[in-house]
């Protein structure tokens, strides 16, 4: 399936690479960018993530099949009411924020008849931010989570899961529920471990630090802004994964503690061997 | 200042890498390499990490000026013990072990006035291990911290460190206490929360998981051999930093549980700001 139209509300990383890969792809006859600023627009212009863009969020969705809302988190919502009167009829609507739950309750009750949404969270991404880092490569072979609710429309979700297949994506199906829980122990629990670790660190030891330390913190580079609307949305996951994830910690520093090496060997070789088992874009 | 001849004791990515990196800045006449098994000797060899290799590890420091004992953790003061009665008089000794206290009290004990010790910890390595991933560019750049005490002789002090700054290193001196504590913090810490990180997974989710999970598991993948070695031997530093890794993680949880968005923007903003300073190699 082609569109005839597609707008792109807000083009970083994730807007910007699904402009590239759409274009590439040719799953669009023309793509419409929105941004807050002039320079972003400027930026998705020239790096040709877009074919035309606009700073009015109103006006930019009149006449697309597809509205992609691809701005942080906390914003998806306020952007979509904007939105809402030039919503074509039957247009379908796609999120890509990193917690569903709230998002597509609040979306689906406001598109209503008017439109049809699809909640969507391609796991891929960086720490950085920009247009300047979209790739049309950027979902290659990543997986994609598509929400599938009682209020789906089913012509809608096969369209949605077509366009992110041909993006690159592996698709999947769960619902908001699921989504955020999984999504939790995966994404928003090593986040929260990286930015504990990252403020652990003795900055004058910093210095000495290698790839370890490096690897381990790096998603502690993250936007705080981004980062603190994703985990404080997706409070509840989030709050008993640290827990969860604490009580691991706690036995391997009690083992740590009484110098049982025979003992830490046997977790940690669960920790290589269930870490051996991720195999991400392979 | 070059060595007539150099054995190196252990040729796996580390051992190897010095093999590969001395012939190439030729800081050797001769380099041979010890290793347990037949295997790992022939590809010592085919990699060209060294100019000879023995099985017999007794007999392989005859006539060398410098010795480097490459084992893991837990097996270096028993290969020096059992190349004691062989070392040439005032030949240099070096390890390269992540912990170093017991190491080199132990080493200083043993070698007395025969040798010259002096430890040493490269800041570098990998997951992964054996020669095959051993590069002569490894040290390029990265930190390696060269440990000084009373007993440390000054003249073999510095050959080491000028031996470990052409190989690429940035070298440090601490004394081996110092060495542990700040190591602690940014190595062994870095890997217990990888572990548990790994740990608290769901295996079922994992499939969902991205470049976040990935980097920040990473380390989880080290051998459980090394690892559970070097976390008990540096049982009290570590045993700390957890303690105190896991303050920062409940105030994160906190924070998350309670939904304060703005306060814990703030914590995020700390953590992403101490990571940036983290410039590894450059």
């Amino acid at each position: 399936m082609k569109f005839k139209q597609i707008t792109i509300i807000g083009v970083g990383l994730i807007g910007g690479s699904i402009g590239l890969a759409a274009k590439k792809h040719k799953l669009a006859g023309r793509i419409i960018g929105v941004t807050a600023h002039k320079d972003s627009l400027k930026k998705a212009l020239k790096r040709k993530a877009i074919d035309g863009g606009t700073l009015d969020l109103k006006k930019s969705v009149i006449n697309s099949d597809m509205v992609i809302l691809a701005t942080p988190v906390d914003k998806v919502i306020g952007a979509l009411k904007k939105v809402l009167p030039n919503l074509k009829k039957d247009c379908i609507v796609i999120d890509v924020a990193s917690v569903k739950g709230r998002i597509v309750r609040d979306a689906e009750r406001i598109v209503s008849s008017k439109a049809r949404f699809v909640g969507t969270h391609p796991m891929a991404g960086s720490e950085q931010r920009g247009v300047d880092k979209a790739s049309s490569r950027l979902f290659s072979g990543t997986p994609c989570i598509i929400t599938k609710t009682g209020k789906t429309d089913r012509t809608a979700l096969r369209a949605v899961k077509d366009f992110w297949k041909k993006l690159g994506s592996k698709t999947y199906e769960l619902s908001p529920r699921e989504h955020d829980r999984r999504v939790s122990n995966i994404s928003h629990l090593p986040h929260a471990v990286a930015a504990a670790l990252s403020l652990a660190a003795d900055e004058s030891s910093l210095k000495f630090a290698s790839t370890g330390f490096g690897g381990t913190t790096r998603i502690a580079s993250g936007d705080p802004d981004l980062w603190s609307a994703i985990l404080t949305d997706n409070s509840a996951s989030a709050s008993a994964d640290i827990k969860k994830y604490s009580r691991q910690l706690e036995i391997i520093g009690k083992l740590i503690k009484a110098k049982d090496m025979p003992k830490l060997k046997i977790v940690l070789s669960e920790a290589k061997k269930k870490r051996d088992k991720f195999a991400y874009g392979k």
